[in-house]
């Protein structure tokens, strides 16, 4: 079992290495990151062989097709998270960023500057190439990258960050920079949640259950991210054909990632003409509909070949199906619409189709998510999407930062007051 | 004893209304608050009667003079509660700020705009003025003001936001904009904290116990604020002239507020020529000296009137002491003036006096605190100062926002992203 010692002896590693981590200059951190590149390719042999014992034992484990998959890596895969590394020295440095400056009437000088944030712990489920994705994030905004991740993934884990930490510690990064927090049981997460003061965020990344778990337990300052029950809103203004086109793209693009629609509303005066339509196209996709009493009455029956048609209860109005299933509901007006997604949404994204501008005004300033897509797919809610080049995570939370978070989310700021001996 | 029931019912009355509250134009926020601050004023007897209230209980109840004196309200304190509230509707509004905005290569508008945070909960100790001041900041910024006060200040707090509220409602604002949680007992505010997904964040403002209790205990975000262990340092290069005039005015202009300096530290350099002239400074303002074994060497004894020189302990270094008193330490170099600070400060406001352009830079980069000051005193780190024009209190977190905290730091942001039918 872990013991809380084990955690807070890493934890104060890499509080100690955060302090000389955060003043290095750009092309310290770039030199890192590419000397890390270049180590990850030059060891794929060790990590192949790290990796296959995991899928062994994840085999011995029963763990499905799709989680073996995830967790597989191979030549390719491992050239993928190099180049990620070189892609991330590219952007551009947000640390030393002046955020707001001014001089003061009496004469001192104000500068909000962005520094890192200095111990940034990522607990994650599968998939070996975070790790190499948040340390990179991580190491390029100054901070020390405190990683997690799941059991099943131990040992390519524990190979990948083995060949970063000692790559970094070359090109002159702080010895700790990149840590595994020590265990892959329970406690080990448990006491990483309680190094308060040691640990500056924690950034769960996986499904509702793990971020659940974070946020409700830990004292250390959490970035909730990625549970999305995404909405389609067909307004009456709509164009239909656009709507159709939206809704089919936003279910049925990507269906297991979190900006993936998982609810379709449909203004009831378009009602009658859409629904039969979409219905048609998303089963005629594979998608399962779930559809209200209106919905079910518009579908046609189960005539067609295809997914059923099936009534929706409120799980499938709160649902995260990550799958091609879709909850469809006809709503009597877009305030109807608003206070279905406020009821049911996670904050996510959600989309307007419609043709009118108060309409759109009006739907913008009835919700409360991360993003708002006006005739847009739900999917575009995205780091990469949205020029930052890489993403560490989408925020649901309103604190700090909320939607695709970059670099600079990974900072937060120190007010450089100057003046000549000013006294008040 | 206040039931979990209470505070969700207040919560959710709460949460309603930010939804009403959010979309609101400036003109009509601003109309609001002075409608508040006209009711501060015309309703200023009842007001002072239910204060009386308080100030017997208090005596009853054996408070402090001090503490009676935070608590007493009169027709002057009334009136400058009211222009308060005409001060913040002054300023700009935060909501709708277009942080960032751009178009994508494929031709999304992407904008990143301010909106409110929600449902905001205030936790604080005794001055009624709270009640009034975090109730303007939060409705000027779209935010519903949902306040849990002392015990002490209940019937204050009650006939503050009475009229508060009333006010409010009749100019326009929607019910429940500006709320007393319900109950005095700790059963409240425990009750308080567990309410995520109706309170959107809780500002502690008060001591360091009450601080800690809601950081370790609530599942709600939370913003820290001001507990301060701020330090002077002197170095090597310092004009001894300035450091001193800024040592004194960082230790005596205001004890009481956290911004004050409670430690002091000198390079040995100029520790023989600074140490007795500011020691003997500092004593003759009052102030008692907690020194190590260099500074009580240098002090030249207790000869002189005024408060002794006393041994440091580890106590004295971590001490926010709030009232004349300083510990002051002889230290080989900046970076150890640096190691010091990160030990025991509080990541508050720390001071470099130096004409060193290289000292300073060091010193910047060896820190981690919410502001550092160059040749001025600790004592300009606030909102007012800082040009804010009001203050909701001084985040020593890392994230979301750090330093004095005005308006802009209590919104959120939303990505609203428009397109003409993209899908991915």
């Amino acid at each position: 079992m872990t013991t809380e010692q084990d955690v807070r002896d890493v934890a104060r590693h890499a509080k100690d290495a955060a302090a000389d981590l955060a003043p290095l200059p750009r092309a310290t951190k770039d030199a890192a990151l590419h000397a890390m590149a270049d180590a990850l390719v030059a060891q794929t042999a060790a990590i192949l062989t790290a990796n296959a014992r995991d899928l062994a034992n994840g085999r011995d484990a029963g763990l499905s097709d799709a989680m073996l998959d995830r967790l597989a890596l191979d030549d390719g895969r491992v050239a993928a998270m190099a180049q990620g590394l070189r892609d991330v020295a590219s952007l551009p440095d947000p640390v030393g960023e002046v955020v707001r400056g001014y001089t003061l009437p009496n004469g001192l000088d104000v500068r909000q500057v962005r520094v890192p944030l200095g111990v940034v712990a990522i607990v994650y489920e599968a998939r070996p190439n975070v790790t190499v994705d948040a340390a990179g994030l991580c190491l390029k905004s100054g901070n020390v990258a405190l990683l997690r991740g799941s059991a099943s993934a131990y040992e390519s884990n524990t190979a990948l960050v083995g060949v970063l930490a000692e790559a970094a510690e070359k090109a002159g990064l702080p010895a700790g920079s990149v840590q595994l927090v020590p265990g892959t049981d329970r406690e080990s997460v448990t006491h990483l949640m309680r190094a308060r003061g040691l640990v500056d965020v924690i950034i769960p990344r996986g499904g509702a259950g793990l971020i659940n778990h974070v946020v409700e337990n830990s004292i250390v300052p959490v970035i909730e991210t990625g549970v999305g029950n995404c909405h389609v809103y067909v307004d009456a203004d709509a164009d239909l054909e656009m709507a159709e086109r939206i809704a089919l793209n936003a279910k049925t693009h990507r269906p297991s990632v979190c900006n993936a629609a998982e609810s379709l509303l449909v203004h009831r005066a378009v009602a009658d003409e859409f629904v039969p339509k979409v219905v048609h196209a998303l089963r005629a996709a594979g998608v399962t509909v779930h559809g209200d009493e209106t919905v079910l009455a518009l579908a046609g029956g189960n005539a067609m070949d295809g997914p059923p048609v099936l009534p929706a209860t409120d799980e499938d109005w709160a649902a995260e199906y990550l799958s091609l299933d879709i909850a469809v509901a006809v709503v009597d007006s877009l305030d109807d619409a608003a206070k279905h997604i406020r009821r049911w949404g996670t904050g996510h994204t959600e989309a307007i189709v419609s043709n009118s501008q108060p309409a759109i005004r009006r739907f913008i300033s009835r919700l409360d998510s991360a993003a708002i897509m006006v005739n847009a797919s739900t999917r575009f809610t995205d780091g990469g999407e949205f020029g930052f080049g890489a993403e560490i995570g989408i925020s649901t939370q309103k604190l700090h930062a909320r939607g695709p978070m970059g670099l600079p989310e990974l900072t937060s700021t120190t007010y450089l007051v100057t003046g000549s001996g000013h006294i008040r």
